[in-house]
């Protein structure tokens, strides 16, 4: 087991088979010293790859964002969520379905932080439905700019978005990905990776 | 002109009296290096005091707070918005109005992330009519914990937030403080510290 799949083990409160509470380290409360483990872990594993820009979703891909692109020394851009935003010429703009909240969301970036050929990491502290990584995905493509990379902390390997995104041909990288979780015994099985 | 006043001045755009949009650096797009040095001196300005946690609030004040606590070595923990949250046993919730989308929103902050007799430092982006930090302030005092010290990059000097909170006796830096700006000039003045 790695430090993350650990902490997970340790930390990690499992509500149902789907909803893996890590609230005390990662969304919520944030442990640097994880923090740090994962920014690098994501480095390692990106070796090579050239990276112009971060790119996340607000608000808890930021600390991942912010922590990664300390060690690259780029810059971040977050991706802004709405429930009203339109189509306009100054922004690219893509839509996630939120599955917590039910409801359609507008995602949206400003022209003028991405460009056409900038080589962009995407990185996100959960994949589970894809649904928040598609909408950058889409944003990205909008801006002419190339995705090298996703790098994600935790996947949920009983959803699809990772299979999908790595089906459509793009580099993945989770740092533990939950294969199933048992609430009664509180206990999650990774997949080996 | 500290390093952030040159930066406003060159790369902040004012739209009105009132509005500055600082999107390219600080709250949209990150530039990493301004970052570093915004939570460099907020660590310099708060010398000899102790923190035990930074607090802040979703989405823009993340990447100071866990810039500034990769520094400090300390956990971040970031307040969450809800327009519909309850006060619960397990959640310390307070209110902030937005002024910039006319709405009242709760705020709140698990009850296991802050303690009793924590010395906690708020970090936040922006203080203008303080509703932001007030929110977390009524926060740390629910949870009998200490604020030792209030740090953002940039004041609006023109609103009262800063004036508020310095009164009730907390100790306010704010990196750069505005004292007015000129749209037709596009020209910023800053107060002197």
């Amino acid at each position: 087991m790695n430090f993350l799949e650990e902490k997970i083990i340790t930390d990690g409160k499992i509500f149902n088979e789907n909803i893996l509470k890590v609230d005390g380290f990662l969304n919520h409360q944030i442990d640097m010293d994880i923090m740090r483990q994962i920014a690098c872990e994501i480095k390692r594993r990106f070796k090579g790859v050239h990276v112009d820009k971060i790119l996340t979703i607000e608000a808890s891909g930021i600390a991942i964002a912010v922590t990664l692109a300390n060690m690259y020394d780029v810059p971040v851009v977050f991706a802004k969520k709405s429930a009203t935003v339109n189509s306009t010429d100054d922004k690219y703009v893509s839509e996630a379905y939120s599955f917590t909240r039910k409801t359609m969301n507008k995602v949206f970036v400003s022209k003028p932080y991405l460009h056409e050929g900038e080589d962009i990491l995407i990185v996100d502290d959960f994949i589970a439905d894809g649904q928040a990584a598609n909408s950058l995905v889409e944003i990205v493509k909008q801006a002419g700019a190339n995705i090298v990379g996703i790098g994600v902390a935790i996947e949920k390997g009983q959803q699809n978005g990772g299979k999908m995104l790595r089906e459509k041909g793009f580099h993945v990288e989770s740092i533990a990905i939950i294969d199933t979780m048992n609430v009664e015994t509180q206990t999650v099985f990774f997949r080996r990776q």
